[in-house]
């Protein structure tokens, strides 16, 4: 058939969805070439969510729980890109640029939107900054290297007690399936791996884990919540229940009931929104969700279909679908269905389906499970758990993987390698709370600091005497002393009041100072002001003291 | 013992040389306590480099080839950190900052150097920018990530054939072992998976390996090597001799012999450079390595030792070790041995030791291997490789993950995930030759372009005809447009002489530009400047024209 005949479906989002609906299409390409179907993902694999945390703990391997789109979809194109927008009325999708800067656009007849959901800290002081989401492969490999990370400072740092616990408290914020997992699974690995880090003490470990309500697991009945509580907590989990984060900053999580914890691990499974390309949608939503019909179709269009975590998929019974993988597995199988029907005619189908059951694990051979309406715990769950799970994963070749992963992990320690997978800090932005030092006199400068909003004061020590020099404001800048003259900060910055900064990292900084000869002057000069009017006042003040 | 009373011998490098001299030095722990072995180095893991290149292929895992430290050498210290500076004089090693910028100095009775060597671009044009080195697991897991990554671009890339080929275009410079390992592995990884990708045709695969001299592998046999050519090139990789690198661009490799090959992917393991840090010390040198005596202590020094391929350790039949494993592992014991008489008495050994035999992979079950004079190749030297260093894998654990890996990769596809390691592409370099475009009219915006060098002119198109509008040099920039207005480039930029540029990504220009609001305003006064000029330019060019 001619390829211009032949009608296009797009499919935006590789997750459980996305990809399962082309796999129901696919079926339907082995009798007919009328057909093409294009996915587009910006990653090449799918991940399969319930072993995630996993990765975190090393008990299975990095890439075990992710599979290669193009091997699970052979007959389906794969557009390797994010989606920069969603023009519903040209029909038409345009992706982000990719090794070179054309752009790429492409038209669908039938288009399906599982695009899913995105933890979103829009709005949570200092979260954007500093708190780490936990969602996607990325974000459990850098979980994992950066708690091995904390662990190598914590060994090397052998006179500062307090900078050691911080170092070795990790703090989960969240007490859902996601939430509970990844508290769970780091706290086995961090107990095991300690061992090996000579100096450090296990007693200074402190894994926390937040919930706003008063228990954990709302998903489940309170019973199992109960249960899975005091594994956590025999285990070493602290368990703080009816607070949430309030603020962070890359020192401290600072709960809403006040509660300061300093750390340098900060994980959020919390709040979800939709994904922002949904956002941008002129199309009917609820909660941000998109008002789809029985058939899975979105209201007010004819070729337009949501699914998974981003659509409100009613459910025959009165309400609506929860934005869990069984869910949007069977709605791939109905929407899958019902556009083949609106191409070919034929008869569309409503979608239902009854939950089977949930599963929690706990780590360490423990689980929570609700299956058919029986509740089970502990080693069965477990095994239950990990039974379900190995054959819900996709491919033979995954299951093998996972199995041996499985088999290694009983009797090796877990992985401990650090890979520093982003080289450059570049430039970013911070968060400081009141009180916090931003740098110490005598420190190495490696950043200069360009504040966009808070107070900031600037402080040397005199012997006990501490000499305020100077008070900064938005639009001011610190630190560039030290990079331009490649020596220690000669003063302390302390936050006043609560600060958002734009801190740009000495090679970027070098960089920019280098090729921009007006930067690099403004900045020269200020610094010079600045000498001479400290000078001036630790002279008054010298002279005051006498 | 006291801890003052005791002798802290401190290790820089945590390769074959370093890691091998604590583990000897641990030895002498479990009967005295009088010791402290503290070793640093950046990584927290041992690469065992002769598997290095089956990581870029994925025949084995992503960690399979390297060790935690910690497991190796549980009685030794580690700080995981850079070394910033070595102080001969005052007996003390400073190194970077960790989580927060305090100093780090440690004092050593003893030191060891076994830093190895890097591969240096300095002076090469547009090498440092654009040409990836194949030295430790990050460089590894970088080109088999940024591999997977020109294959998904050419998937989609359907109509742009040059392109597309460019895409599918591999460079390795560097005919000896490590070069040509990582250029079999590249060349089976990519023939395999390209089967994958719809629409990409296996034909328009290119694997280029380029060498300096007239034959391949200089450090075997003319006949062995020559065999490795001949396998090489069955297999589809094509082998240019007696040519080297001269230059590299984002989009070209750029030979001495003037011939230019077009491609995204450029790997160079030549050439070598001492370590920075070793060029920084003021100790005798020869040729940039460190002059040893035959106990491996540095010339004119009571307390400094060196080994590896950062020193020159003098042979008992005359002439110089080569800078191999072999070498190194046997330096670290004697070099270990003599650290501990010089603490306690007794008499030192000199370095002695007859090589073993030389092997190199050649991928797909083939080999080329010289043992105690023999010559082997194919299958049975393959075979060699495989048992040999599969028993010198350190620890069995790693030995049964390789194993299994192995086994796996018998019956299973390689693996396809990439693994999107960094996020920002931030502040770079970049380096372009005279007649490259650097964007085309009508491209996405997400770059602006300093120009440190060069020059280059700045054209638009009026249907045929081709309008110069201005012609930029060093100290200009250029592509600003496009990112303060959010639209497309209406200009193309090609370079007319080699330009040296520093480009910023749209987020980091955004940052900077939204937190220096001097920086934006002198972007803005250009920018409207240049937007005037450029509507004169074209109106007095239309008005010749008609």
């Amino acid at each position: 058939m001619n390829e211009q005949q032949r009608k296009r479906i797009v499919i935006l989002g590789g997750g459980f969805a996305g990809v399962y609906t082309a796999m129901h299409l696919e079926k339907a390409l082995r009798r007919r070439d009328d057909l093409e179907i294009l996915l587009i993902n910006k990653e090449n694999y799918f991940v399969f969510q319930p072993m995630l945390a996993e990765v975190v703990s090393g008990s299975i391997g990095m890439l075990d729980t992710v599979s290669p789109i193009r091997r699970m979809l052979p007959r389906t194109d794969l557009h390797v890109r994010e989606v920069e927008s969603i023009d519903i009325e040209n029909q038409t999708i345009t992706t982000t640029p990719g090794l070179h800067p054309h752009p790429n656009v492409v038209h669908y007849d039938h288009l399906v939107l599982a695009l899913g959901n995105v933890t979103d800290f829009r709005g949570l002081r200092g979260l954007p900054e500093h708190a780490i989401p936990f969602k996607n492969l990325g974000d459990a490999l850098f979980i994992r290297n950066h708690v091995i990370h904390a662990l190598e400072e914590a060994a090397i740092e052998q006179h500062d007690d307090d900078f050691r616990k911080q170092l070795l408290t990790f703090v989960v914020a969240g007490g859902g399936f996601s939430g509970v997992e990844v508290a769970a699974e780091l706290n086995d690995f961090v107990r095991k791996v300690i061992r090996n880090y000579r100096h450090v003490d296990q007693a200074e470990v402190r894994v926390v884990l937040l919930h706003s309500q008063d228990r954990i697991l709302p998903e489940l009945d309170e019973k199992l919540a109960l249960y899975a509580q005091k594994i956590l907590a025999k285990r070493g989990v602290e368990i703080l229940l009816k607070t949430r984060l309030a603020a962070a900053t890359g020192d401290l999580a600072v709960l809403a009931n006040g509660m300061r914890i300093p750390t340098k691990t900060l994980i959020s499974t919390v709040p979800s929104s939709p994904n922002p390309l949904i956002d941008a949608l002129k199309l009917p939503k609820e909660k941000g969700r998109l008002k789809v019909d029985s058939g899975l179709k979105v209201e007010g269009t004819e070729n337009v279909w949501a699914m998974g975590d981003c659509a409100l998929v009613p459910l025959a019974g009165g309400g609506f679908c929860p934005p869990t993988a069984q869910f949007a597995l069977r709605q791939a199988k109905t929407a899958a269905r019902n556009i083949l029907a609106a191409i070919h005619g034929g008869e569309r189908k409503a979608f239902q389906f009854k939950e089977l059951g949930k599963l929690g694990a706990l780590g360490h051979r423990s689980a929570v499970a609700q299956m058919f309406g029986i509740n089970v715990s502990g080693f069965l769950a477990w095994f239950m758990w990990r039974t379900i799970y190995l054959m819900k994963l996709p491919g033979w070749g995954r299951r093998l993987k996972v199995a041996s992963s499985w088999s290694f992990d009983l009797f090796l320690p877990p992985e401990l390698v650090q890979l520093k997978l982003d080289q450059s800090t570049g430039i970013s932005h911070e968060h400081f709370e009141p009180g916090q030092e931003i740098f110490r006199e005598g420190d190495l400068g490696d950043r200069i600091y360009i504040m966009a909003g808070g107070a900031a004061e600037v402080v040397r020590h005199d012997g006990e005497r501490e000499i305020v020099l100077a008070r900064l404001g938005s639009g001011e800048y610190f630190g560039e002393m030290a990079l331009l003259n490649q020596t220690t900060r000669n003063a302390t910055v302390r936050c006043v009041e609560a600060m958002d900064v734009l801190s740009i990292h000495k090679r970027e900084f070098g960089l920019l100072a280098a090729n921009l000869p007006a930067m690099r002057e403004s900045f020269e000069q200020v610094m010079k002001q600045r000498s001479m009017a400290n000078e001036n006042r630790l002279r008054h003040v010298a002279g005051r003291g006498e």
